[in-house]
């Protein structure tokens, strides 16, 4: 499930027997990642039933103690974290609704029900979705326990605006902010404000039941109240904040009154602000991340170690304009060779986060292709090195690929062929690049996320 | 002469020890940097006169077969350079002329002259100066030797229009390629193209006499051809890529008449190429990198390791938009503190080359000063966390700091003077941000230019 489908095409467009290694390197670093972001893999091995004792990392739970329990939530990852969930709780789960994107296969699941939704553009099942759970946990008591799951995606997956806002209102300012170069903790900072679900709402709604949340993290640092937008976690965030972002990316102008009027009304104290940090709803709250980028990026240097390539994670914390971070990672691969510094031959450079990419041309692509064509550019020329990069959700931009490879022959190859790199990266076209070259990685929907994760392999 | 002159002010603007420390820290590596880009140090360890052997790197000479020794060249570091080459060589030299910046200081040499010229927009002095050069070595023959200093600085410092080009026309095109985000090897090509002088002329006017070059790089990978545009080095462009980088960047309308109409007949063969690799008039040229970028950083990281912080050299070839430089620094020192990769604290992260900026605000800046700026956003909140930025040559941009210094609470020490480091930042307005906190790095012009370097030093 988890796999690269397109290994063989990809290993063999290497022109040398080193790019070929380097090639293959990078490939099986990725798959260790990947396997690592599995999310059955992460709850089997972060929650444990014995008896009547629930432990979900560090924390342990007396299930004599609850009526109910409810399992609510969503996101990429929501349909393997549910499987999972309801073969370790079986007939103890009393209801359950997680929002699963619409690529998710049938859920072997009986107790838990899914609902399929719009992912990154939200939609109205998905909405209804939110509603049904909000619904699920509005009248529950003191003893009751709802695992919330929680994973990249959610944000899209659960929408419910605020007030008099509509779906469309709230998916154009998503859309618009997507297309900004915002960083996502700003686009949730917005979406917290005009949602009736995320930003703490969730936990507000479900008070005084207690909530355990089961975050697989796709943001960059795991700041619990952005995954997901953070339904059951303190905000931090404003309304002012969410204006300001507005304006800061030229956005304010173009949203539509509804929107304009509600956050206006909230700077103003007019509605009430989302729940923060000290309010007692929070008090039976339980936040446990479970899985993240560096669990992903520490498996692939793991992989790289065992056979005999020296790794070094340089960060699971990687932001900055995708076509930039690519220029850098180019920049360290040089000086290995110039230099020996960081690392000599053969080693693997691995950097996971979420960069972002500010569409200027009218080209289809994603972050991580763009990292790798912006990293060929500054690799091109040089042999046995390989610049992988990945979206573990298998979905990298408004595309079928997860990503792309390339090594210091890509160049020449796209000369021949006709194709202009330095064109195709100025019009955000990375997609129709590396369709040319054959080089877009492919896994199909992962079923998880966990960000990104790039890296510079170098063989000798 | 290469001291920080307001380390004080630098260290005590550190709110908590460890910041202080850590600030500290930066600065000692970063003159530790400045020392070994020294021309003098530099040239004194490089080359060696004994009785008649002269040898420079691993090139030995025999004087006595030389009839004449002449010494050309310019950069930032040609005033230093020349100084020592006299008191090594002393009454052997005929005659000789570099080309300084305003700047620097009278020279303490009775046969090379030096010139005075315009920096980073060329002027009729350098002009001047590269005419008399020309003049110099033109009638030399088989037994004469020429010693070309080159540094960075010396395409501006030495500029010769060719043909019908005037002097501000040729600086219009500099000027505008300088503030489109073009790299430095891009706008090189460009120079060779529209001059008499680089681009191997130099070497084609001296032959058939010796040309021995020492080359103080300024150029990310040290590209022979691009250090100071390479006057006495085959030239790899072509007047076609010169068109397409003026086209790419959007600056081809804007040229003069004189400087499209000279582009377009060397486009059709009309005008001579820059001389090429195989060009007979390169036969006697040898070519010796005394100085780089590696060199400075790697005393920076000896300098650390040395008072018991680990250093790592990510890389001497930095390229990229500087505020996502910033960005990827400080994603790396997250990491350092979130899973103590890729090193531990006590360490120090450190990264030269040159980062560009792309000018889109109003404001006052540079690229180590973008660098810092954005780098203090990402590391916002953190203790004992120090971002430095700095150009070898004391001058970022056209600014008189050098660079800049930041820490975990710069952010938070600009919200108390109401200084927004987003508003400046977007405003390419770094210079002001940082005047506004005392956190400019001073060192007045060095007299040498090894690029930029950055580091984060983060301690316990």
């Amino acid at each position: 499930m988890l796999g690269i489908k397109n290994r063989k095409t990809l290993i063999e467009n290497g022109r040398s027997r080193l790019d070929r290694k380097a090639r293959r390197l990078a490939l099986d670093a990725l798959e260790a990642a990947l396997k690592a972001a599995d999310p059955e893999e992460i709850v089997r091995s972060k929650v444990g039933v014995k008896g009547d004792l629930l432990t979900v990392g560090h924390y342990e739970f007396d299930l004599r103690k609850f009526q109910r329990i409810i399992i609510v939530g969503g996101g990429k990852a929501g349909g393997g974290m549910a499987e999972v969930l309801e073969s370790l709780l079986g007939s103890r789960i009393s209801d359950g609704i997680v929002n699963v994107p619409y690529e998710t296969g049938s859920l072997e699941t009986s107790l838990i029900k899914s609902h399929k939704a719009g992912h990154p553009i939200p939609d109205d099942s998905g909405m209804e979705g939110a509603k049904m759970m909000l619904e699920l946990v509005s009248h529950l008591e003191k003893d009751d326990l709802i695992i919330c799951l929680i994973s990249g995606g959610g944000s899209s997956l659960m929408p419910l605006p605020r007030g008099e806002i509509t779906l469309a209102e709230k998916c154009a300012v998503t859309d618009a902010l997507l297309k900004s170069g915002a960083t996502i903790n700003e686009i949730n900072t917005v979406r917290k404000h005009i949602s009736d679900f995320k930003g703490g709402w969730l936990a507000k709604k479900a008070y005084p039941a207690t909530i355990v949340n089961l975050v697989l993290s796709d943001v960059v640092g795991d700041p619990l109240e952005f995954i997901a937008s953070g339904p059951t976690v303190p905000d931090s965030t404003t309304f002012d904040n969410a204006v300001e972002i507005l304006r800061r990316y030229g956005l304010w102008e173009e949203l539509s009154q509804t929107v304009k009027t509600l956050l206006v009304e909230g700077q103003k104290g007019l509605i009430e602000e989302t729940p923060k940090v000290g309010d007692r709803v929070f008090k039976r709250v339980h936040n446990c991340v479970v899985g993240n980028n560096r669990s992903a990026t520490l498996a692939a240097c793991s992989q790289l170690r065992g056979v005999g390539v020296t790794p070094l994670l340089l960060t699971s914390s990687l932001e900055g304009e995708a076509r930039h971070v690519g220029t850098v990672l180019a920049s360290i691969a040089k000086e290995v060779d110039l230099s020996g510094n960081p690392l000599c031959r053969s080693c693997g450079i691995v950097a996971g986060g979420e960069a972002t990419v500010t569409v200027v041309g009218c080209g289809k692509g994603g972050r991580n292709q763009e990292i790798a064509l912006s990293s060929a550019l500054g690799i091109s020329g040089m042999d046995g090195v390989a610049v992988a990069s990945l979206g573990t959700d298998g979905i990298d931009g408004p595309t079928d690929a997860a990503g792309a490879l390339v090594d210091g022959k890509t160049i020449a190859r796209s000369e021949e062929c006709k194709v202009d790199a330095r064109t195709f990266l100025a019009e955000n076209d990375s997609y129709s690049f590396f369709s040319e070259l054959n080089d877009l990685i492919f896994t199909g929907p992962t079923g998880t996320n966990v960000n990104d994760i790039s890296m510079i392999i170098m063989v000798k």
